[in-house]
Parts: structure tokens; sequence; C-alpha cells
């Protein structure tokens, strides 16, 4: 998307070949800062660190890690290696594994000599397709809302409730629960977001980011506030992404949007999850049931980075000395409080029938 | 309550009577500083400026200033004054201005000679009721918690969720929710705290700091958690306070109760609120429809207040430049998703008939 008027995208490789480019996620939303992945060591660290975050850019980052590993070293061994060390940055990423596979399954049948180029390709086509798959899932969702701004009063905004970064920040372009809002703000269409701040991590901040740089016209607020806002009719529409989804339409999303989701069904607002159909867990059908909860570390809670009064970017400790932390990552939604999924299929009910007649066993393997 | 094994309030006079001591809650969690109030400018100011805070503490802090302005002109028109200039401090705040009434309706008829003492008197009948009341709702409180332990195997402790400050900081001593926790506590009886963190003001590392002072197990989560832990039944019962309580059992809290109290109702976890009758509002029947929400500075949703890393206290911004932020202070829990108010009358049914029954209208007047 738009950063002030240029477009951009999260990840691309650089004029000369020799490496690939990445907007710097842990210096946002405070500063731009480009870094450039000259090997596997650095794309690694990259993805360890939260330099680049969001499974999709996960998935494309590690796609060009192996290209860059491939151009030091492009045998059997050298596969093998850069595959491994890229799959143990964030193990439990399912984007990371499947976009690893597909590289794997590209380049392991064909010569040594020929593999530098082949990463090359294949990296970029997985972008593409990504670009691709979310600007599909706009597309879907643009209609939901042309659908609630045909119901308003000229001037009035749609208004558009936002939880977590699924933002073009978490994929390499159009993100998936922001798609919708981009098409429908490049569209004409007047809307207004809501950014849930989404503690512990900030990622609203990162949403916020975006939109604002796009010129999107959206609201920070805390994670407290968006049930008094549906309350009070403030908001028409929620949309979140989601990062493992089951085959029965549980949404398993970044901790918080369940409450959001029970907030929304007492309101009667609807309340979608965008997602690509590469998120669908077949072996899942009850996520609260299944799905293990990811604990993080508890500092992640306890501290908070941001610009400091004299100046600079630096954190500080909100929690009492003593005082444990426990940090839950995730939450799930039962299928029973999503009114439906955005996918690059088209916009499907929360259940069984819906999702396999939309993506059967397919989306497993594309 | 304890810190670290000793008995304090949250306000007393000073041994020589000449001035009024109170904790400054706008060091904690971080410092614990006792700031003494010497006259009416001084006490205004520690309301304003919140350091102390909470409605009942912020009553009592008013009538104590009634004393010190008292000392200084004891006179009708001094005696005006200082009513005026702390019932300014905070215009909406419903304890303020019922303290500042009883103190005017005590000391307004009596020889200005006598007026000192009187209202040291009065001050003082005034924190020891707000003692009493919160016991009181502890006691109620407290049975709710012993009949959870009694279903519990030995050892398993009683979880209890709460929301923002409604500690003993907030009150005299005890505090509303936190009464029956201390009680429950100093019985012998197992149990842990989740303490939601409560932005924007994070009030959650208040109640943090005094549990972890007074030796009470707990844990100290983002606001987002709480779904999913009533989710996984790692929630018993969830104690929040009220700022103002409708006759019909709506309750008005810190934004985010909301959510809370449905993630409560969605998993049949008992959800009560925690208040003394003054918080009644008898006008009211529909608190979403008649109750006006609070919308504080965006600065209080974009800056945090902790310990540096390079050393002291200091704020940092996280919100991106050029990103508005909304800051509504409270919202509204419709009384169908209350299982009961805790009141220092007993445990009542959020609706009509059982808070006439227990209050009457005597509670405005109270």
């Amino acid at each position: 998307m738009k950063i002030d008027g240029r477009a951009w995208r999260t990840i691309w490789p650089t004029d000369d070949g020799s490496s690939v480019a990445v907007i710097d996620q842990t210096r946002l939303p405070h500063e731009l800062v480009v870094r450039e992945l000259h090997g596997l060591d650095d794309t690694c660290l990259a993805i360890c660190d939260m330099v680049v975050r969001g499974a999709p850019l996960i998935g494309a980052t590690a796609a060009w890690g192996c290209f860059l590993a491939l151009r030091t070293d492009s045998s059997d061994a050298g596969l093998q290696r850069a595959c491994a060390a890229l799959l143990d940055t964030r193990p439990t990423a399912v984007n990371l594994r499947w976009a690893l596979e597909r590289m794997r399954a590209r380049l392991a049948p064909i010569a040594p000599a020929d593999r530098v180029e082949a990463a090359r390709n294949e990296a970029t086509r997985i972008c593409n397709e990504d670009v691709a798959t979310n600007r599909s899932i706009g597309v879907h969702g643009l209609a939901l809302i042309e659908s609630i701004a045909a119901t308003k009063p000229a001037g009035d905004p749609v208004n558009i409730l936002t939880h977590c970064n699924a933002g073009w920040l978490a994929t390499v372009d159009w993100g998936t629960a922001t798609a919708p809002i981009y098409l429908a703000h490049d569209a004409g269409i007047e809307l207004h977001v809501w950014v849930d701040e989404t503690r512990p991590r900030n990622q609203g901040a990162l949403t916020a980011w975006e939109l604002g740089h796009h010129g999107v016209p959206h609201t920070y607020i805390v994670d407290n506030a968006g049930g008094h806002l549906m309350q009070r009719r403030e908001v028409d529409i929620c949309l979140v992404g989601s990062d493992r989804t089951t085959r029965s339409g549980d949404v398993c999303n970044k901790i918080g949007t369940y409450l959001k989701a029970l907030a929304a069904h007492d309101n009667g607002i609807p309340f979608y999850a965008c997602l690509p159909g590469t998120t669908i867990d077949w072996e899942l059908d009850d996520g609260i049931a299944q799905i293990p909860i990811e604990h993080r570390r508890a500092d992640e809670v306890e501290r908070i980075t941001g610009r400091l009064a004299q100046g600079g970017i630096g954190s500080t400790t909100i929690t009492p000395v003593g005082s444990p932390a426990a940090n839950h990552a995730f939450d799930v939604t039962p299928s029973r409080l999503v009114t439906g999924l955005i996918t690059e299929r088209g916009v499907l009910a929360a259940d069984s029938d819906s999702i396999a007649a939309a993506f059967g066993r397919s989306a497993v393997s594309a």
C-alpha cells in the first residue's frame, strides 16, 4: 500500500539481486527503516527478532531466505541446511512451513546450478500470489462494506473495528483484514476505522501507522473500548484476521478477538474473519478443545516500547516489582459468533459445509 | 490493608493534627510515597492530580480538605469557599458531592469556633463508615468465595478475575471488589487473582501492587486475556466495582467491564459487581441509554508511565505520530449479564425489586 503517496511492499529483492530489502517492523510505528538481508543468517535473525512478522510475510521472507542461502551454496546439503535453519526460526508458524515445503519441492529436483534462478522465481511467485490472494479477500470484503455504505446517509462513514495487525505489514501487500478497507477507501467510500491497540505487543499501532500513511481515517482505542462502541452503534462491522481456522469455522486469532466477537454478537453487529484458505486446518473441528494456545514471555506484558520524553525510542516497565504476568498470545472465537469468513474464494458461512464447498482439501497443498 | 506486614489506610490525620497524610497514587506501583496535605489548596490539587483516586477515597479526602480549610478560616464564607473549591476538583464524582454535602449539613448550623473540631470528627466518621461498609461487602462476598472453595479439590485455588482498581487504594481501606478477596485470603482460603491491566490508565497495576504487598497470589494479565481464561475454566468468579448503578441493576464501571461480563455469561461463570448503596442512582433505569460516558484526554491512551531502563520513572508515547486516539472512560454492563450485586446489605439480584427491597430510596440521602 502507500506510504505518504508512494506504493510499497513489505519485502522486495534489491536491484543488483544480491540481497532482499524489508521494512524493519521492530522500529515501527516510530521510525520507517528499511533493512537489507544479505544471507541465510540475516534472514533467520530477521524472522526470529520480528523484524518481519505476520504469517504470510514470514512465509515470503523464508522463501527469499532460501534464495539468499542458495547464492552461497546451491548443493543438496545447502538447500537442506537453509530450509532447516529457516524452519527453526518460528517453529509453530503454519505459513513458514508451507513456504519452505513449496521451495524445497520446486528446488530439490533440479540441478544445483539452476537453483538460484529458480529460487528467485519461486519466491517472486509466492509474493505475487500472496498479493493476489489478499486482493481477492479485499474484493469480497469490499462488497460487504459497499452494502453497509448504501444504507447510510451521505457523509456518514462506515465504521469498521479491527483487532491486531492483519494489515499489509503482516503480508506482502494489502493485508487480510485491511484489504477490504484499502479497496473501499481507494474506491471513495467514506469510512473510519477503530483500531484496537492489541496489548500486549500493541500491533494496533502498526495498523494505525499503515492506515494513517495510506490516508484512511482512523482512531486508536484501547482494547477495552470496543464493547462500549458497539453498544452505542458506533461500529458497523468488525473485520479481523485469523492465524488458524478450523474446518468447522472456529477462528484462532490474536488474544482478545473472542471478546470483540461476543460484543458484536450481543449487539447484532456483523463480525467477519478475513483469511486465505491456507490458514484452514483440516485436522481440527473444535478450536477451543484442540488448539493449544501459545504462552509467550511475560516481559511482553511487563514492558512497553515507545518514544521517550527525553528523545529516542525506549521501553518502560509498567508492572509492579514482584507481580508475575501471564501472556496468552491467542484465543479462539467459536464459529457461532462469526458472521462469515472473507476468503479469496468468496464470503463463506463459518461452517464445515461452506468451507469444504469452497476449499475442499485442496487448500492444504495449495 | 497490609503493606509488607504493616496495616495501612489510604488517608489519616497526622499526629499533631495540622495536616492529613495520603499515599501518593501517582507514584504507585513504582514507589510508595506518603504526602502530607496542609490546607485547602494542597487537598484540591491532590484530588485534581489523582494523588488520591477512587470515588470513596475522593469523598473522604474532600471531607478532610474541609477540616484543613476551616483551620484557617472557619467562617460561613470559609466553609462555603472550601466546599465550592473541593467540589470543583472533579465535578462528576458522586461521592465527592455526597461527602461535601454531609460536611456542610453538619458544620453550617454550628458556631464557627466549634467547626474545626466538628469537621475532624465528621471526616473521621466518614472514613470509618467507609471502612465498615467495605468490610460488610467483604463479608457478603466471602460467603460466595467460600461456597466455590467448598467445591474444589484441596490445594486448588479459587480463581478470581477483577478489572480496574476497586481495591483498598480506591477507598479508605478494604476496597469494594477486593474486600471479599482480602477476607478470604486472611481466612486461609487458597485463592489466585487474575488482575486485568485496565488500559488506558493501568489501574490493574495498583491492584497487583496491593495484592502483592498483602501477600495474595495473583497474576497481571492484559485486558484481552480474560475471555480466553474463562473459556478454559481458569476463572471461577468475576468481581468488579461499580462507579454508578442504576436502580434496575445496570452497572457503569471502568471501560472494558462489559466485555468481561459478556465472557462470563457466555461461559456460565458468576459475575458480581461489588458496591456500596451510595453508588445506586435512583433516577436511572436504563444505563446504556441514560448514562453519559466521560471522554478523557487522548494522552492517557497515547502515553504510558513506568520504570525506565536507564533508571527513574518516565513515560513513553506508544501511538504513531498523527494517529488520533479516543479515550472512553467507562462502559455499562446491562443487568442481564450481572449475576448479582454484592453490597453492604447483602448479595442482591441485579433487578429493581431486589435493589429497592434492600435500600429503598434511603441510600440517596445516606
